[in-house]
């Protein structure tokens, strides 16, 4: 998927939500945790809930590593299951992955060939080589760390470097906007720093930001889109907990859609 | 296992060799291949040759990931044998990890409490609260990404910071060394950057250095034990590549144990 085709996706439903499958299993509700694969049954009941709402769905890779094999496989379904049932979904593994040009490769031929991902979070610490392998599949996304929302983002993206002060993640915006394009590179900027999003636009006019953090971290919509929307959107807001964990009774998946409604509603406010 | 208990099993042995094991399926001998669990049966003849002449093991988390839950399993199973075998062995994921601090204790607990492996590597780029929760668990080892071994490791790591212009791998050592202590924090140094090993030395006398990169990479054992070792060793050297890829006939496993106990004896000279 390209960057015209998500734009016309967030214009179609309204909505750039993302919805965090951050799928957590000693936080489902009690009667999944009888189920052979729990977080397998959460995720398409909340899938099938949400997804009128949603333009992309986010697995947080750690909360099925944590189940270890079991875990695994229940990704893999998930991310089998979304992309045969709604196919014009984008799917974001949230991997913060990273490693020298070798292994990068098989990271990504793991996310985006075994299991089909649209596209995968990067850490970019060690430099271009780490991301380039990602780069190179039509159609896939790289989604780097720039700034994140939590609270030690500031021990060193937002560090001054150089002569010029820049802070560390606008180095790495900067840096790293010559590696690829705007079909192929996302940041991650948190919520919590909505205000520092209006330099981040200055600095990235057309690239997708995905912003993790409205809700739950504090951040607030009207801010994400106030200082970080552009002519074609250019969001994905993320939402997990609020969202997916609305409700821990046998309802939590109506719960889910009612939640992931009212942000769509609030989202197409500022689409108009 | 404590600096101290690390350190022991060096002077032990005679060697500070962490053998990798990125066993990459699509290069391990033919006759492999055709196995049910082929890394798995790889990794225990490497294991068991290589074991008299190495202090630690370090499989690269990606190589197992891109063969998804089987993957998972036979690294979860290799970690159990190494375990079990070789109860003093050190066994570092290298995963290089780093996520908002729930997530992070979510890895830590899928690392350390479920995969049992003493060690994970960490990218530093969100900060401390992204590693806060491995050193949180005792005898266990965050092993955190300073100055990698890859070209565009020149990106960002070498990027001068602040009014002192100290490098950003500079900063990352002197602010994380005040979030653990020697017995819980060790760093990733490539050795193809061997002559900042003195400088390192300088920042951190007493922190245990992971060096990669040696062999493969065109790092020398020689100009790293020069200027990284210490009172106390405090250098792992891993080599991967070279010693489990040293043959790739049905003799694997015996060039492997002979490639390990070369470099061990290099080793000794360095030790005495």
């Amino acid at each position: 998927m390209n960057a015209q085709q998500l734009y016309e996706q967030i214009r179609r439903k309204q909505s750039f939500l993302c919805v965090g499958l951050d799928s957590d299993v000693s936080k489902l509700p009690a009667h999944l945790q009888r189920e052979p694969h729990p977080m397998l049954t959460f995720n398409k009941a909340i899938v099938n809930a949400t997804a009128p709402y949603a333009v992309a769905y986010k697995p947080n890779v750690a909360f099925y590593e944590a189940c270890g094999a079991a875990g695994w496989v229940q990704l893999e379904q998930t991310v089998r299951y979304i992309r045969r049932r709604y196919p014009s979904m984008l799917i974001i593994a949230d991997a913060k992955r990273g490693d020298i040009g070798n292994t990068s490769r098989l990271y990504a031929e793991a996310f985006f060939g075994k299991m089909d991902v649209d596209a995968v979070t990067l850490s970019p610490y060690m430099g271009r080589d780490t991301v380039q392998p990602f780069l190179e599949y039509a159609g896939r996304w790289a989604v780097l760390l720039a700034l994140t929302s939590n609270p030690s983002a500031s021990d060193f993206e937002l560090m001054p470097t150089g002569a010029s002060g820049e802070m560390l993640y606008e180095r790495v915006l900067k840096t790293s906007m010559t590696w690829g394009n705007t079909d192929n590179t996302m940041y991650v900027v948190g919520a919590t720093k909505a205000e520092m999003l209006s330099n981040i636009r200055r600095i990235a006019p057309e690239h997708f930001l995905l912003v993790p953090g409205v809700g739950e971290q504090g951040g607030s919509l009207g801010e994400v889109a106030k200082h970080g929307m552009n002519s074609r959107c250019g969001l994905l807001v993320s939402s997990s907990r609020a969202i997916i964990f609305a409700d821990s009774s046998e309802n939590f998946a109506s719960a889910a859609g009612k939640k992931a409604r009212e942000m769509q509603q609030q989202m197409a406010g500022h689409l108009r």
